[in-house]
């Protein structure tokens, strides 16, 4: 035991928490310390939330985001448009895009992107089972909503010649350009570049 | 279940993380989600860890340090000096003055400091305890090691008063002064008033 503890019950419980993420060995005693004077119940709670989400967690067959059921609530919806399919990285993704409110489709969790430097290649990723998928028919639209980076253009790629064997689904990718409330002159260069090139008509909304 | 998770466990993992002090809903989402990627086992043992401290927690009957034993390893330390008492509010300022090395001595934790505004007063804290080992005999010296501030003053008062009809026992309370690499010109006005008053001869250490 750290001499600095006086308990190995206190040193062991810093010593989990910072293992998460983001979390040193100040907050981590911090954390410890705010659990020591909780009631009992209350710290059982927290350790049976968190055990059971990593025992009993599902993913949907179909679409690969977390879910309590075989198929999740998305895709079991049948007031969703069951002919569009976002493909997004993680399940993060599919949160940001329901907050919006502004689609109705389904999704399609890749599970990360093609990175070789990472050692992540097509096979590690949900690709297989899109194509799957698209090819069952009933698909006119795949919207591809990866990160805009190297990494997510390449998936992209990836993605567009194993789908290109099909012209009659339309593959779309996310807009980019300047942010809403952008101010132009602190746009990058890339971006403002992508955002004149990909201009639209005007139309007064 | 909030619409924008799609698993109740999730959602209850996430809103467990979040009740912890300093994590919001973004942060805990992360950390839950990291969770997602380890190791059954290891999340298990961080479960383990976190409730075993909660449930088979001890404080040392003497000092009132967390302790795994009846009695604390500081205290039951025979190469400590048992004359000296070291008040502290809370078992972190153990921990910082242990790191110190500067200190051989054993210590009393209150609890806290007396603070009518938070409902705390004496009766709440281990002053009680403190006097009656100081009464029990055999301690020469009591080091307050408070906060410096209002409450920290008036707890340090408070135990004065208790402790002053003990006059072979001497109070000494610590030196309040500049930062050791504290620049003059910045340090502020009551500092910097305390360190003149209380200078003390240069020996060329």
């Amino acid at each position: 035991m750290n001499q600095q503890y006086s308990s190995a019950l206190l040193e062991r419980a810093v010593e989990e928490f910072a293992k998460l993420p983001g979390i040193g060995r100040k907050t981590a005693m911090r954390l410890v310390l705010h659990t020591l004077r909780l009631d009992v119940d209350k710290v059982d709670n927290f350790c049976h939330a968190l055990s059971t989400l990593r025992h009993d967690v599902n993913y949907c067959r179909v679409c690969h985001n977390i879910s309590d059921d075989e198929v999740c609530q998305i895709c079991s919806n049948p007031s969703r448009i069951s002919s569009q399919i976002c493909v997004v990285e993680n399940i993060q993704d599919v949160m940001a895009i329901e907050q919006t409110q502004q689609y109705r489709g389904l999704y399609h969790v890749l599970g990360g992107v093609i990175s070789p430097m990472d050692g992540v290649g097509p096979s590690q990723l949900e690709i297989a089972s899109l194509v799957d998928r698209v090819e069952a028919g009933g698909v006119d639209e795949v919207i591809l909503a990866l990160s805009s980076t190297m990494e997510g253009d390449a998936t992209n790629f990836y993605i567009y010649r194993k789908l290109m064997k099909m012209p009659e689904v339309r593959l779309t990718v996310l807009a980019r350009g300047m942010s809403i409330n952008d101010e132009l002159q602190y746009t990058d260069e890339v971006t403002l570049g992508r955002s004149l090139v990909n201009r639209v008509p005007f139309t007064g909304k």
